[in-house]
Order: C-alpha cells, then sequence, then structure tokens
C-alpha cells in the first residue's frame, strides 16, 4: 500500500508541544483574570446556518467564510469571527440570562484569506463583553480588565489608548461633517501610517472635505500629552456644545475610574485620534500597544456599540468589549524572549535507571506529584547519557537518578541541568518531605 | 429590514455559563493532570486533506465526515476524532520531536450522524498518548493517570477494568480461533449487555465457532474476583504456551506497577472479557466505570498499539493512550448532583449604592481581586433589590453593600446570600485585610 503524505493544508498549522505549551498558558491567564471580574465562559458551535453569518459581514468577510452545504441541504458556515456569534447567542438567549451579561469566549475562527507571514486562516480569538448597560462603569471595568490582563502575562510597559467616539462625532457635527463622518474616520485612522499630509490630502479628495475642516480634524486628533491638558482644551476644539461637553465628561470619567480601579496613570494615554474602523462602535474605544514593540500593533482593542444584534432581535442590546490577540501576544514575547524554551511542561525527570526497582520509580514520581511537582518518569530503562540528552533538548530543569545503591542507601541524585551541579538528597517513600523541599528550592530560582 | 431567526444547526448546541463553567473546569482539571505527568498539550487544524482523514476510517466514519471543496479546489474535512490527526502529526514530526512522545489534546470534533438525546455533531474530545515505547512502564503509568484523572475531577467510587488483549489473542491461538479473532471478539463485547447465552449462540452464528470453543472463551471472560485468582487461573485456561505467559505476566505487571504508583488496590479489576471493538488495540486495555453510574458506560478508555501511523510513514510508532469522556462525565456529575449551580465564575457581588462613590467601589473592586478574591461589580446603579435578585438568580455566594453611611463610617455590609445573614465588616482601601480575612473565611465554606 502506498503511503498518504503526512501535511497540512495551506495556511494552517499545527502546534508541536514548544508552541503549543506557553499559547495554552495565555489563554489559561486570560481566563483567570476574565473570571476574577465575574466575566462568564460560553461557547458557541463552530458551523452556523451561512444567513446567520452573512448578516452583517461586509462583501470581503463573506468572501472569506468557509461555507458548504451539509448533508441535510443546509447552506452552513464557519465561524470568521466570535462577534456574530455572539450576537446570535445574546438574541437568543438574553432573556434567559438576564443582563447585564459578562461573558468570555475563547475559541478558534476561520477565514480563507490569502495566507500571509505569520497569518492564518484558522486562529484563535480571545474576547469579552459586557452586554445590557449603558454605564461609564462597564466601560472603566474594560479599561481595568486589560490592564489586568497584559501585567498578568508578564508585560510592565504598555500602553493604552483611550478614546470616545462621540467626541469625534460631535466634533464633526460642528463642522458640518455629519454625512461624511465615516470617509473622514476611515482617512483619520491612516494617521499612524501615513502622517498629518497625507491624511489631509485623502479627507478633502475621498471625504469631501475642505482644508480648514480636515485642519480642524487633525487638530483635534493630534491633540498630545498630560489627560488634563487634553481635556482642557478638547471643549474650545469641538465647539463646547452640551453633547460634546457630555462625551467629553464620559472620557474623564473613564479616565479617574480606571486609576480608582488600579491602573497606573503611566499606562493610559488619551488618544482623540484613534477611530477604529469597525462601524458599529459609539463611545469610548481603546488599543492597546507594547511600548518595547510598537511596530506590532494593537494587542488589545475594542469598544462601545449601542446594537449588538439589531440582525436578530428587536431588542437593543448596547455593550462594550475587547478583543486580546492571543497570536500576536504570543510572538511579542517571543521578540522579547519572554517564553522559556521548554517542550515539556514538567519540570523534573525521573531516570529510569534500574528496571529491578521499577516499582521504586513509580512511587517516586507518585509522591513528588503528590508534593506539587509535576515530573516525568522515562519508561525505557535506556543508558543513562540518552535520558538525560532526552532532559535536556525537552528543557527539563532538573533530572532524579537513583540505581540500585541510591535505592538501598535512601537517596536519590538531584541533578540540576543548567548548572550540571548534583547532590545527593534523602528519600524514603515514607519521608519523601527533603527531596520535595531540595526540588522545590531549585525549581523556585529563576531561570537564567 | 426583516429580523434573521437567531437558532443553532440541527445536533449543534450553544453551552450557556452554567454549563460552560464546569466544563471549562473539568477540562482545565484534566490539563494539570496530564501535566503533571509530563504530558504535552499539541494542537492540529481542524481543516485535514480528506485524504488524510479518510485513510484508515470505515465507510460509516466516511460517510460521517463533515467535506466541502475550499476555494483552492481542493477536497478538505473537518477532523472527526484525535487520532489520526495525531497519527499524521506524529509521522510529520517525530524525527523532530523524539520519543518518547508524550501529548494530550483536547479540542473539539465533528460528526454528521443523526443526532440523538444527548449526542451532538460536535463534541469535545480529550485524549492522552504516550508513543515510542513498548515498556510496560507507559502501561502501568496510562493506568495512573485514569485514576489521577478521576479523583482529581471529584470521584471516589470508581473501577478501572484492565485487560491484556494478548490473553484472548493466545486463548483464541489455543482454540485454533485465530483467523476468527475480529469476528469472535465483536461477540465478546457485547457480554455485558446481552449475555452469555446470547453471545454463545452469536459466537457459533457468526463467527463459526464450535459450542465447546464458545464455551472456553466465555469461561476464560467470565473469570471475575481477586486479580490474583485470575492471574492464577489465567495458565490452565489459555493453554499456557509460553506467549500466553508473556501475556499474562504482563497483565501482572500492569496491576502491580499500579499499586506502585498509588493506585488503590479496589479500584483495578482485571477484567479478560474486554476486548473494544477498534482492531488496532494489541496490547493493554482499559474502561473506566463509575460505581455510582455504571449505566453510562466507560468514561475513560483505550489501549496499547503496535503501529500508530501506518497509513502515512514507514516509522513504526508504538503506543499507548485514552480518551477521556468530557461530556459523560459532565453528565454523570450532573446526575450525581456533583455540579455547583452557579452562572458566574466569580462569588462575590459588589452592589452598585450610591454613585457619588464610584471611585469607592472600583477600588473596593480591585482590593479583594489582588487578594485573590474574584468579584463582579453591578454595573449600574439600580435599586438594591434588582442587584441581589441578580446575585441569587446567578449564584453568586456573597454580596457586599455599601452606601454613603458605610464608606464614611469605614465598614461594609457583608451578605451571605444562601443565609441570608449580614455582618457589618471595618474596611478601607489601606487595610482590606479583615475583609478579605472575612469573605476567605465565608467563601472557604462548604455549599449545602
Amino acid at each position: 500500500m502506498s503511503l498518504i503524505k503526512p501535511r497540512t493544508l495551506n495556511g494552517f498549522r499545527d502546534y508541536l508541544p514548544a508552541v503549543m505549551i506557553p499559547r495554552e498558558r495565555l489563554m489559561e491567564t486570560a481566563r483567570g483574570v476574565f473570571r476574577s471580574y465575574g466575566f462568564a465562559p460560553i461557547d458557541t458551535p463552530t458551523l452556523e446556518y451561512l444567513e446567520i453569518l452573512t448578516g452583517k459581514g461586509s462583501d470581503e468577510t463573506d468572501r472569506q467564510i468557509y461555507r458548504f452545504e451539509d448533508n441535510g441541504g443546509r447552506a452552513v458556515g464557519m465561524r470568521f469571527d466570535l462577534t456574530v456569534p455572539l450576537a446570535r447567542f445574546a438574541a437568543q438567549h438574553i432573556n434567559q440570562l438576564g443582563t447585564p451579561f459578562k461573558r468570555y469566549h475563547i475559541a478558534p475562527v476561520w477565514r480563507g484569506e490569502r495566507p500571509q507571514a505569520g497569518r492564518y486562516r484558522e486562529f484563535m480569538q480571545c474576547d469579552f463583553d459586557t452586554i445590557g448597560t449603558r454605564n461609564v462603569m462597564a466601560d472603566i471595568e474594560s479599561v481595568a480588565v486589560i490592564n489586568r490582563l497584559l501585567s498578568s502575562i508578564g508585560f510592565d510597559a504598555f500602553t493604552i489608548s483611550v478614546n470616545n467616539r462621540a467626541v469625534l462625532t460631535e466634533l464633526l457635527r460642528h463642522l458640518d461633517l455629519a454625512d461624511q463622518s465615516v470617509a473622514v474616520l476611515r482617512c483619520l485612522d491612516k494617521l499612524g501610517k501615513i502622517g498629518r499630509e497625507k491624511v489631509a490630502a485623502e479627507m478633502c479628495e475621498v471625504a469631501d472635505v475642505s482644508a480648514a475642516q480636515a485642519d480642524k480634524v487633525l487638530q483635534l486628533a493630534e491633540l498630545d500629552g498630560e489627560p488634563e491638558s487634553i481635556f482642557e482644551a478638547l471643549p474650545a476644539i469641538t465647539g463646547g456644545g452640551d453633547e460634546a461637553l457630555v462625551a467629553i465628561d464620559r472620557l474623564k470619567d473613564v479616565f479617574s475610574g480606571a486609576l480608582a480601579a488600579g491602573v497606573p496613570r503611566g499606562r493610559i494615554k488619551i488618544d482623540v485620534s484613534i477611530a477604529r474602523g469597525l462601524d458599529y462602535y459609539t463611545g469610548v474605544i481603546f488599543e492597546t500597544t507594547l511600548d518595547d514593540l510598537p511596530s506590532i500593533g494593537s494587542v488589545c482593542s475594542g469598544g462601545r456599540y449601542d446594537n449588538l444584534a439589531g440582525l436578530y432581535t428587536k431588542q437593543e442590546l448596547p455593550g462594550i468589549g475587547a478583543s486580546l490577540g492571543l497570536d500576536r501576544l504570543l510572538a511579542a514575547m517571543e521578540s522579547l524572549r519572554m517564553l522559556p524554551n521548554a517542550a515539556t511542561p514538567a519540570p523534573v525527570l525521573i531516570a529510569y535507571f534500574d528496571a529491578d526497582h521499577r516499582d521504586n520509580y513509580l512511587t517516586l514520581s507518585a509522591r513528588l506529584r503528590d508534593a506539587g511537582i509535576a515530573n516525568e518518569l522515562f519508561p525505557d530503562p535506556k543508558r543513562l547519557s540518552v535520558q538525560l540528552k532526552y532532559a535536556d533538548s525537552h528543557g527539563f530543569r532538573v533530572a532524579l537518578i537513583a540505581g540500585g545503591n541510591e535505592w538501598g542507601a535512601g537517596t536519590v541524585q538531584v541533578k540540576t541541568l543548567a548548572t550540571k551541579e548534583s547532590a545527593e538528597v534523602a528519600y524514603s517513600h515514607d519521608r519523601p518531605e527533603e527531596l520535595t523541599s531540595c526540588l522545590n528550592r531549585i525549581l523556585a530560582e529563576e531561570l537564567q
């Protein structure tokens, strides 16, 4: 029989242990943070009726959906994000769930786009949303969640840029540009990439805006400095109408509330230039960049919307949410050398040295596990050099070695693999404490 | 615009928080156990080349695959189990990974079968395997992993039935039934369901076996009692040939090794009747039943195979693995009332009572979180009765209530929701200890 070539589809990938271990840890950290704020997990089917998925999408998204006819002749598709399923889910269950409804959802999505470096057709999304409240408390909490996510993952230096889209809307209304707002904001979103002049030119060209109007919009967008000075400048620039003042006050509230919630002042930036492309954001919006790696773009973005599920229900569902870019974060952590390089989740390898003592190795392994020390027992009594090579190449930190002599003397050799130091430590199945303390001490030391 | 009806496809389901919370906990527990033995996580694509998926499957599996042509004209399918992807993965990467290769994989799979009560077209699989070793150490460890999985999840009373398929094979060879072995074992697998007489009749009819031969097979299968007495009876029944004795010794080793690894004796049953349908098992096999709910069948099954990836590589990859039935376990835990009934992962609700003190609530919430106490802050200053109703219906255990008086006096009201008892506890942002100790004390109490 001829062999079938083992391969993955273009744009898809296998996750080997060395990559999957930190990826899984990242998801675990995110779950822990979400839960600590009372966000609850949900899951939805991979496959949905195609009409659900294409309801709101742009032509581009629609083209990217993996779609087919199932055995029952139904037109179905694989979800391409977690927002459309959330909208469908909320429309279907919100009366049972009640509001506020706070959920997180960590799950893969699929897009049949042309694969590029670092972009895949299957990738993980990690979203959290608070649905059913317009209160600024939920806006503040979203900023606090982002702060705790990034710091729990291990980042110190990052910036959460916050804006209120309503401030931009009020400025545009003041400038009589309400009708062109989508086009203007789309131009404005490019400010970071193409610079002031090109944005001004594009606004005039594409969005039918005068040079003076473009200048006003850019003046607002370029406000920089301490939050307080920005807050002070905003009323004059936006015209200072009642609704503009409400929008500015909301932004102030988000800032002061975030401080009260423990977000360090230096991590929050009021950036009235960010607009975020999606049309459905209506209020507070945010982006998060890593100070040491700003080039990779925002690692956590989101904002407030007025109506999540208008396609599926007449019930108005306002909310706020954001999405953590897991894959982007992982790539960043790799660049910044924040990832341990290990292909094993267990730090201790027990060498299997002497087949006559098989049961002793098994009991030792169980005793360590009972003490909370993850360990792997090598399954074959191969040469010690083979087992130590395995330990090195997999990133184990400690090898335990015991043969007939050690078992007789009631000791185990503890070999720290980074330093190649060995120590003989007392051990018996009845009294494992000396060994477990020794291991805990070694494992607590920082990896170099 | 007319609304799109929000609904899920037949055979698929949404997981609402009350179900998703324990489901996620279950997966977390499983991951923790796998890691403690050095099993590493992997992930593989949802979509594979169809030829990979249909390579080995039976006609029935093939029919159930969700398949389609992707935009590039490739015939693709959604994985229907995690074993075929593992085989493809191992064939592709084993030279890089080295052996032994120990992996776990928790991921959804899809089968377009007719939906039945409790069966879905999308469900989660949870597999662990040790590849690249024939040593009995890996067999023993698999039993130990199953024991630790079930006990970590919270079960006390369960039975791991262990057999060595080679014992059956040797008996069949001794009886001159080697050629009919698949048919005979398929009949034997029904012993628990249809009883001795019907199995004997079916063996004679379907498998071309004499009544005397069927009686011999059933005599072996019906061996019951203490492991030692079974081990004693086996040589005579199987004919006592060299290979039979080797097979029996292996079974003895698994038993004694599992005891050394800390598996309580009462949880292991040597059951020489289990054969497990799949043809590719060749050695030790196991099934796990819950003593309080045996009717739901095995919740963790698996066994040893000689060659995992023969379709994709000439490299022989022996191994052993098993699959934890997450959905079945969840259903069992619900039947046995082992699941807390909560729609929130946070036990504490902070009522938002007095909008003038917004920042105080935010800081309180952060202080509790810093102390490891997950809490949700109600986002709207609605009537207290509304907030307490929310707390009750979502399964919060404690509500914290503070208005202007409390904030002035430096106290918070702690309301235990099950007993409706309230206590006034000292609290300030600088000294949260009294409150956090009080909450930890309440939360440590067993739920009634």
